[in-house]
């Protein structure tokens, strides 16, 4: 068997695969903050194309790639599936590990998948341009390469820190045609408020997000973007677990572990959904691991709570394991798992005991991380290096315990452009995090008032 | 047909082809500066392991790829041969084109084909260290990822202007585990030497090459390694073009002509050297076009002279079309193209009237560079850009001609290090650079004192 299993062209899947269809329990609605009643289409249309918006609430179980999204998929899937053979090795254990290779994307990682139908769907709407926000600037840069597809312009709001510290990602969505504003920017009400408050704000995902929110609700040409946490952002990544299902069928193996890291949760989903439905339809009992940073840790420490997506409260509320819209969480490396939820859907599904969560510290991410590209000649993102952590620790179990179990993982994208924060941890510059009990209890407790009666 | 063709990993071909066994005339060989004699196996015993030697000096048709060396060239190889039909479409061009893509690699370029293969052949001698230059970075980072692979030590002088202007490619060197050192150094009598004459030296890659050099041949466990230029460098990377026959023929496309950049010649004849078998054995004529920059045109406006390959003047007497050893290129940020001679056996095929050699200007690259991302969605090395520039120069000729030429070229690897060229590029700080002729007359004037009599 080749270590790296690909799928022709004609195999790749026509369809995303909608949760939603087969959850025991069904997600709770969106609220509208002021009423506290559901949020219905007319309120999310300023923000989304109507057929985003029909895709958020179905209960359809597929729904159908279309033609030209498929075409430029086809510009890097579908990806390789790899066996895991020389780690497998330097670990001496008896797990298979397989994993899912997203970098191959024109922007290194797996957001294009949702970014290239997101701009396609709003290109059959008539829309000119598309705003959304970037923290480590993965979305920022698949978003860019999506519209530039499509034709559309593209305002990114990339929080101020990184826009600082990561020129790569700002220099790689340039060229691309995008326009990139450093947040919080004079552009909007919610940046001038926060200059207004602190001139020197680092600014941060939360922020972000309610400033570009806030120019496409102003603009009838202008429409809004998420990478993540959204229903139909998570559908659109499942055509990386579809595409597995038939990579591992080729293999004749089975997962019975799946990880990935969760920052809003469209990686974990992309992954680990289409195999949950052997789970709920089958009745196979795959584990699927979630791992989050011990710095941002909303499903290990976490309350299932209804919270605002973004700071500025211009989000419906949402029911979702959270730190609180205003938890701001230490600087890590891994940026894109910086944000105080958990997507409905996945944290749904937590509460119902239907997968797992763990917290990891990012020394021992680094750590795992260099191993890998040590043996398998792959410099991991520091988000993918989550994942990389648990596996590992999985392949060590499955020693100590003598099982020959079979492990995949969604390596989400390549660390090229994470550079820095490789050599911040050569330099001994970085340390482990830890939330404390206290700023947890200060969090929290603002949201009471944001639940309904 | 897809778009992308895969090899399974089992048709991955199993030698390496050397053009020597079928090339009209032989090159000439390499001299003794001293004696003008040619030198012999024990001359480079110092610096090569003994299997180096032996394939520098070979005519034998084929080499086997060793099982060790495949073994690790599987983390990435078989590498997708690609129809760029999106960028077929842009030039609305009867032309097909397909592009070779070697940035799947660990480094991201082609370089490990053969820093993979010497650093096996080194460790099979019980070598415990390589010492080697690099410029942009690209070979450097090649060789410490192969290094790494068998526990050996690397040492990598890198130009001192690409070391303070490349941290990225500094960086991922240390994630392979290798030791920089911004060249002059003080390491080295040639590099003391420098920096008395000039304390702020920007370094070039003819000083890098004689500091590692002199570090090689001073400790008996240490070796030296060069990423280009040398015949069995070359022989390595005809995988390439191995490969490229294979996936040609399931798509049924022949090329008439392949287009690749020059630097030393290694990327070129990785690609081009198993057509060009076609054209001697069987009387095909396949174009094989070098794309060298018009601000270090060896190829073009050169002499074919015997030279040093290095400034300090350490290594043999090579017959090759160069500048002068002396020649000072431009800071254009195609680094891996700012050498002043090419490769022994690329000089002695354009001599013949075997292969062609354009010039290209950097900002018709780059604007050709970013056409391709918009396209296919790859943002390509500036190194790179040079074969896309011709590519579409070819593609249009096609078009205005009405023929439906195959064209062929080798994407040697992506831009994610080099990010820095595309924003300068669009700020508008890069400009063409032409070399005077009264430059050209004085470097090359210098050259008659080391021809043979």
């Amino acid at each position: 068997m080749d270590k790296k299993i690909y799928l022709s062209e004609s195999e790749m899947p026509a369809h995303w695969y909608n949760i939603i269809a087969d959850m025991p329990n069904k997600p709770l609605p969106p609220l509208h903050p002021g009423t506290k009643q559901p949020v219905g289409p007319e309120d999310l249309a300023p923000l989304f194309p109507m057929e985003l918006i029909k895709q958020e609430v179905s209960t359809e179980r597929y729904h159908e790639i279309p033609d030209q999204v498929r075409e430029i998929y086809k510009l890097w899937r579908p990806t390789p599936l790899v066996r895991a053979t020389a780690l497998e090795k330097a670990l001496d254990t008896p797990a298979k590990i397989y994993f899912k290779y997203e970098g191959t994307s024109p922007s290194g990682s797996h957001k294009p998948n949702t970014a290239v139908a997101q701009a396609y769907y709003n290109k059959q709407e008539g829309v000119r341009k598309i705003t959304t926000e970037t923290g480590a600037g993965q979305w920022g840069t698949a978003l860019s390469f999506a519209c530039q597809q499509f034709g559309i312009e593209c305002d990114v709001y990339m929080v101020r820190i990184s826009y600082d510290q990561k020129p790569y990602r700002k220099m790689i969505m340039k060229t691309f045609g995008a326009n990139i504003f450093a947040s919080p920017s004079r552009n909007t009400n919610a940046g001038r408020a926060i200059l207004e408050a602190d001139p020197h704000s680092n600014g941060s995902l939360g922020i972000a997000i309610s400033e570009a929110i806030e120019m496409a609700a102003q603009h009838d040409d202008t429409k809004y973007s998420l990478g993540s946490v959204l229903n139909h952002v998570l559908m659109h990544q499942t055509i990386i677990g579809q595409e597995c299902i038939k990579q591992l069928e080729m293999t004749g193996d089975f997962p019975d572990v799946i990880v990935a890291p969760l920052g809003g949760g469209s990686n974990f989903a992309g992954i680990s959904f289409p195999f949950l439905r052997y789970n709920f339809a089958e009745g196979k009992k795959i584990r699927c691991v979630a791992v989050e940073p011990a710095s941002c840790p909303k499903l290990t420490r976490g309350v299932f709570k209804y919270d605002f997506g973004d700071t500025a409260g211009y989000t419906p509320l949402l029911p979702m394991y959270t730190l609180g819209h205003n938890f701001m969480p230490d600087a890590i490396h891994a940026g894109g798992l910086r944000y105080h939820g958990a997507s409905v859907l996945c944290s749904q599904l937590l509460k119902d005991g239907l997968i797992e969560a763990v917290a990891a510290q990012q020394l021992e991410c680094f750590e795992a991380g260099l191993l890998f590209s040590k043996t398998e000649g792959i410099l991991p993102a520091p988000e993918a290096t989550h994942a990389i952590y648990q596996v590992i620790e999985e392949a060590r179990r499955c020693k100590r315990e003598g099982k020959s179990e079979t492990i995949l993982f969604n390596l989400c994208g390549h660390g090229f452009f994470d550079l820095q924060a490789y050599e911040d941890y050569f330099a001994g510059k970085l340390m482990n995090h830890h939330m404390s009990d206290a700023q947890l209890h200060t969090n929290l407790a603002e949201l009471e008032a944001l639940q309904p009666a």
